[in-house]
């Protein structure tokens, strides 16, 4: 398996899938609002970078890695460029757009605890910022489209991100190697939540009872 | 009454209490639309913490407090467990949550204006701190769970924070003790939204008249 | 033409001018959801501050600018208050709205920008920060409301923004007079949005199909 030896070579090119799918899970949702292009690019540009603009806020990581490097603009805006032009082809933009989601939470949940941990943080913050790195994104383009969040979609979602953030504190502490650490992460994280997709799985949920509706808009 | 004497501790307290009891408020919503255990602990958390995160950057406080004391996560993380396994005896879940968030609310104005006041920040920061430490946790809440924000409910609620901030700044600027002015203060911002809610009282609000809906999505 | 010679000052009175016409805005809303004097005070005051408290923290400029300078708190609560006593007058409050963003869009795309550039940021990055902070305030307006964001709206919106800043970037590369550059990128900006608006036009969108909707929240 060709791995690169260099972790900031390796994090560097997991980030930029980690905006290219991400960005292009924006544009997609832009598609199905009938958006313009330059609002494509506006959504896909915010959904790509938003998760790990609140990881190096949080950090207080100067500059905020796109300031740093705008190159990660320009993928954003090709991204949607390319999705404006070709998304009719797909048989269902939803469907890709929930892949492409996929892709990003696997990636970003390994980038965020690695981020963490490179920043001296322990594990719980490491696994939190995991978790904030890889659904913030999607979160910011979902309330920018007032579409429903993705949280709340019965598939396991943030079960995922944790458990691809948890799996990489657990493989840092055990000394394993980080090509090794950072792939096998990815693939917990994505992997739980491509099972979680492809058979409409969900861990078991909060039963008691759904919130009532009183009709005066206070449920339960 | 036994009152610690040490401001610190005071404060260290009373973050925590509040992280609490908006875990609390986080879980009960995360409970009313059926999420799973992991979904329970990133809502409540996240709602715990996400006042004093937003104080903490706009202060520039580094690190951000949950990151310097990881202890914070835990505290969310237990709240969440229990209320996962215990929701369903509550009579009214929505009731508890408006309550617990409440005291959060109380507790933040507070904090929020004390934090704003020992940096060096004028008077209308700090009370305006104190409104968005004690709001915005609970707005991203409801922005998490798709619910409708607290602060669009007719009882009391900005009102509340912004007379416990200000009631904060109002007794440190007449040099009263620290313990007797954190007391008061709580007292006002929770005493003030609790008769809102015990009451179903509101403020006079604007009555114009509320927006039409033309019946193309641009109302008014 | 009367034009100040001294860029920071142009700067202050247009950031000035910008809080007041969001704040406009924000109230705006809050009448339309018929909500208490307190709350007028806080949509209004976040919604005035919102967009220009993201960029600065995204360039990590501290203090925040209200933070440093509180009279802009006091302006837009200022302007909350005359909104809540005068909004029935208005014949449509929901077109002086859209009018009070467009103002507000066209100064805060040209500040936004011209910040980022000052502060050493490259060209796409100037543009994107004119972005963010002419739309994210009104966009906190519209999550704290529960309002569709007005980017979802089919008038030029977020291109209008682009536009503004852009015209900034490129007059101030080809060091035109910062006076003039200022003037004109507001008039491009402001300009673009106030012939959608006026006119009800919109750039080309994606024409695919809409998303479709199964029936179990699953669309397309």
């Amino acid at each position: 398996m060709p791995v690169a030896s260099d972790l900031d070579s390796i994090i560097f090119w997991l980030d930029l899938i980690g905006v290219v799918v991400f960005a292009v899970s924006g544009a997609l949702t832009a598609s199905r609002k009938q958006m313009d292009v330059v609002s494509f690019a506006l959504i896909a540009t915010v959904t790509g970078i938003g998760g790990g603009t609140i990881r190096d806020v949080l950090l207080d990581r100067t500059p905020v890695f796109w300031i740093a490097n705008p190159f990660y603009l320009a993928i954003g805006c090709g991204a949607a460029l390319i999705v404006f032009f070709t998304a009719h082809v797909v048989e269902s933009r939803y469907r890709v757009l929930l892949w492409a989601d996929a892709a990003g939470l696997g990636l970003f949940c390994v980038i965020g605890a690695e981020t963490a941990l490179a920043s001296g943080a322990p594990v719980g913050v490491a696994v939190l910022m995991g978790v904030i790195t890889a659904t913030f994104g999607g979160l910011v383009r979902d309330v920018l489209c007032a579409e429903v969040p993705l949280i709340l979609r019965r598939e396991i979602y943030a079960t995922a991100a944790a458990l691809g953030a948890a799996t990489y504190c657990l493989l840092d502490a055990l000394g394993v190697g980080r090509d090794l650490t950072v792939i096998l992460a990815f693939l917990a994280g994505f992997g739980l939540r491509a099972v979680g997709l492809a058979f409409g799985l969900s861990l078991p949920a909060y039963r008691g009872r759904p919130g009532r509706d009183y009709g005066d808009g206070r449920p339960d």
